[in-house]
């Protein structure tokens, strides 16, 4: 059993690792960090952990922690990821980072976008982007593995049929995401309070919000050209999920079936990617607390666009089972070992 | 008092309809007309009317309830309402048409888009498509109000301002638009079961829903040009409202508070439009239960778009509120009376 | 126009009495109290407020704001109350006071329940106890009202009618009542957070809650017995709304129609009482929003048993709209003025 | 792998039995039956097993399905199971029955309870009722396994503690229990609608629900004496989980530790029982999609009543992953498997 360090564990993306470790034949989660909640049993944090994961949290000790784990999920907010992820590395750990800290090739881009400088650029460069159904390979010998935002996965697994396939006018994108709650991390927030949010719904940060150089960075790697996207993000009340609906120019005359096969033969490989057929199309529930991605393209005739719709778990393939998906091809397993398993729907 | 009579009054549109009247100085209802609940008291079908309307449901007796009211509210389902609206306005009464049965100019436009003939193309050219905001003047003598769909009045008022001052480009509009469950109206069906429902989050009739051709008009009608649009629905798990984000290629350089100054000054009569500024979003919650739209505009430097967040009930002003917005012009009563209600919030 | 400042307007029951007062023919908000929102619009803290209510916040200084208003809601957390209670009423204003501090026939039995002295103990003296189904008269005459506790509202309105008439074991009420999450107010805490709160249930204050004492000294009032209870609060993810369910053993045979002549007669006077017959059972949607409270007594033949159900808005009969029905007595105004309107129901 | 076929795959209950079973080591689903879905792969009703299990759904043809399958889950409705159970057991299958035909000891108190008689009360007489915490070892060897009712389960644990040690005056025990919305099972019912259900709350058969004798019989087999309960369900707007606060009078003083250990004692060997210690206290999210119940007895000083709060997922510990820990006893394998995952929680 390979050992598991959880740096910022009581945040819902480290809980969710935990959750999910739990039942993984291959890896042990040893050791669980938490400033807020050292001392506590991270099941008394998290009641649904209670008889699986009862580990103590402790403070963010690097002599301490580094004794106790092969491995380490850093789940901390941008910034505060940097240090944590080079001290690690430092140490001769693998890391695999939920920030944003290391998703960028450049420095500059990650300044630019975050308004901070990058301590680490020389890490920055040994970083691999780590979804597996794009970067699989590089993933396997990686000892860093920046893990992507949860925007970022749902609409480039969405994007990347089409631009690899040259099917779309390359300045045509148009992301209009939807985020469940969750996305707001763990916090104490009136505008995240149930009475708040309940009932609501509204776009935020209309233009500019940071995924979108990040997505923009990713997709210009995939097609070798400079792809500039427009991207809103809104919050719906649920609590998992992500679904991003991604308006599109077609550069000639298809059709949703003609495309559905292109996207089947694309995401071959991939058991984690399901293209929704016959008119089904993805949401959000389906793939709550699980690693899938549903996706289906749709060709409108009438205005020669093509609209795709990316379904993923926001703490799921957007966060700790993408993480666990990297760490299983880190390790050598399976890729899908510990995570085949159906969400809740109901 | 005028005497007003609810066709359809157990659906949510019918009995938001009773719900606003119960407390409105100037209408009275008169009668309730509900097949599925004839016999039964409305109040209990609907338990928030106890002791405010009890009158029983009856049959839809065109002979009884012609004698018992002055005007009436058509809340039935297209087609259905063809015959209703004829039989109720060759009787000499008035009527606020909640359908899509009159809400075109041409009968062609309406059956290429419901797959049905309109038997009474005469009527459908003496009809008034009822959106305040826009056709104030006219609707103050009109005999028959088509009252709008919610997306429609949703997304015209929305993109009024920018088409009717030439600021973008004609064929790029582009609405992503989200509604509450109450859309779907009151039936049992699995889909909109709570279990079904809630969590969920996905889009629907991604391309080719009715609504798009009804906006299309519409917008034509303003901008005197043909208007060709994008629009793709998306359920949400909330009850009520109804919320459309508006993509558009601007025509030359602005600024988000030039566009809200033009937003100003395009509804400086409007009262139940709100222009939200210094940063705030309209939102579903703001809204709901009332005749209000919130709306703002964006500027979108980077990609010289123009985003405009529009923010109804889809109940309220994308239905009974906006009838009741629509008689009160009819009946020479103030524009507000019985509507300026702040929503619940939470 | 009577003129009411709101002190603590930002609170959700303090927002609740403007929501309500805005639409009232005979109070006018005139001046709006908030420490954390001082300087900002109402209308921007509660959008749903927009154009109905634009009153800027201002702080709690006495001298200010004692000219601007002929009344005041008070709507501060207990212990707070006290003193401010005792300004205004020195200031020789009238007042509707939302906090427990002067619910108590007694400062022992405060201090017993919230371990604070009562500063004020000739204030406790003149308040009365604001339900108006009880205390019409007494409040007519009152300069202080102390405005009801949501539970004991709901609670008390369920069991008086069979402790007046005897009908059982005073030692044999159990409470087992449920709020929505409005009752734990508007403030940023990771517990009531959307993502911890919704999809969850549970009791909380599982014995001692402090509104078990309020409960009980009214019902003793009442009965002219020393009324003990057992009473359970729990949370369910809804916003608004209370539900109780009350079991209690019966002196004698009964039947539930017998029972719900008895409450019908009780009640004959209360526009806002609605008992609920043929077997419909009281539910928090039909009551939200309003100032309602719907009530159903059962007799259980198998276990001599009478289980009443009673809900009511939290925040309406339960707070605001009742200090605002409250008000009406004080002024001399209709009781059910700005008060009947139907709630949304959807 | 044992060969597990399941009748009524297409209700809650049923799918929840196929998610679970998809990732167990020792059982595979073979086959599944649905009238309403016959001929489409379970995965296009419920898209959460799209990739897990892409069964077709057959009818319910006894030749066909008789071959699939070692033992079966019948999911079937009351009164529909008598027979299919009959027809499972005569060709020499295992079956656990979902429904209540098989839970009662006597055909007498079945046809009191769900006024049908019973065609075959032989099979009663084998059927064992399924909670393996207090009947592990005859599940071990029965054929015949009756699957508890949800609500059973979640008061019966809750209570069982207390009887067996003979703490509470037996005639006091009064259950006030929640269930979340899936209880109803899936069905098209405008009542169980998102707009009807949701910010809803409600009692519903507030005397007289069927699941009184079920639990008031197993209740009395515990304690060996004749037990008349108290049981009120209520209606919450969740999707899964339930919630019991049970109200009892103590024979003596006791205190809330002391309770915990004689908890603790009693389900010492029992994984899924988790008693909650140090004030925290059962939440439905913190057992909704697993096999656990969340139990912990408080002792009420002032009133000497002991009160208990049970929470379970009513489609796990509550139907389907009991039915599988119920499966893992008859077949052999250890209590656990396939069952040991954490939850959502969030």
């Amino acid at each position: 059993m390979i050992k598991i360090g959880i740096i910022g564990a009581t945040g819902y993306a480290g809980a969710e690792c935990i959750r999910i470790l739990s039942g993984h034949p291959g890896f042990d989660v040893s050791c669980v960090v938490s400033k807020t909640f050292e001392g506590q049993k991270i099941s008394d944090v998290y009641p649904n952990l209670a008889g699986l994961c009862d580990l103590v949290c402790e403070a963010l000790d690097y002599d301490a922690i580094i004794a106790k784990a092969d491995c380490f999920i850093t789940a901390l907010p941008h910034a505060a990821s940097q240090n944590a992820v080079h001290q690690l590395i430092t140490a001769g750990k693998k890391v695999v980072d939920l920030s944003a800290d290391y998703r960028y090739s450049s420095s500059s881009l990650y300044t630019d976008t975050y308004g901070l400088p990058h301590k680490y650029p020389e890490l920055l460069e040994q970083a691999v982007y780590g979804i597996p159904e794009l970067n699989r390979d590089i993933i396997k010998n990686a000892g860093l593995v920046a893990n992507p935002g949860c925007y970022p996965t749902c609409a480039i697994l969405g994007i990347a049929p089409l631009l690899v396939n040259d099917l779309i006018e390359f300045d045509s994108i148009n992301i209009s995401a939807v985020s469940g709650v969750s996305g707001a991390g763990r916090k104490a927030t009136l505008s995240y309070s149930y009475c708040e949010t309940d009932g609501d719904f509204a776009p935020y940060k209309i233009t500019g919000h940071r995924h979108t150089t990040e997505i923009e960075e990713q997709l210009s790697i995939l097609s070798r050209k400079t792809v500039i996207i427009g991207f809103t993000p809104h919050l719906a009340p649920f609590k998992r999920g992500m679904s991003a609906t991604i308006y599109t120019h077609a550069k000639t005359t298809l059709s949703t079936d003609k495309l559905i096969d292109i996207y089947n033969v694309y995401y071959k490989d991939d058991v984690f990617i399901r293209i929704k057929e016959g008119g089904a199309i993805p949401s959000v529930k389906a793939v709550a607390g699980t690693n899938f991605a549903d996706i289906t393209p749709v060709y409108d005739e009438r205005l020669k666009r093509i609209i795709v719709v990316s379904a993923i778990d926001n703490l799921g393939k957007g966060a700790a089972s993408q993480a666990v998906q990297n760490l299983n091809l880190m390790y050598g397993y399976t890729e899908t070992d510990g995570l085949l398993r159906a969400g809740l729907y109901i």
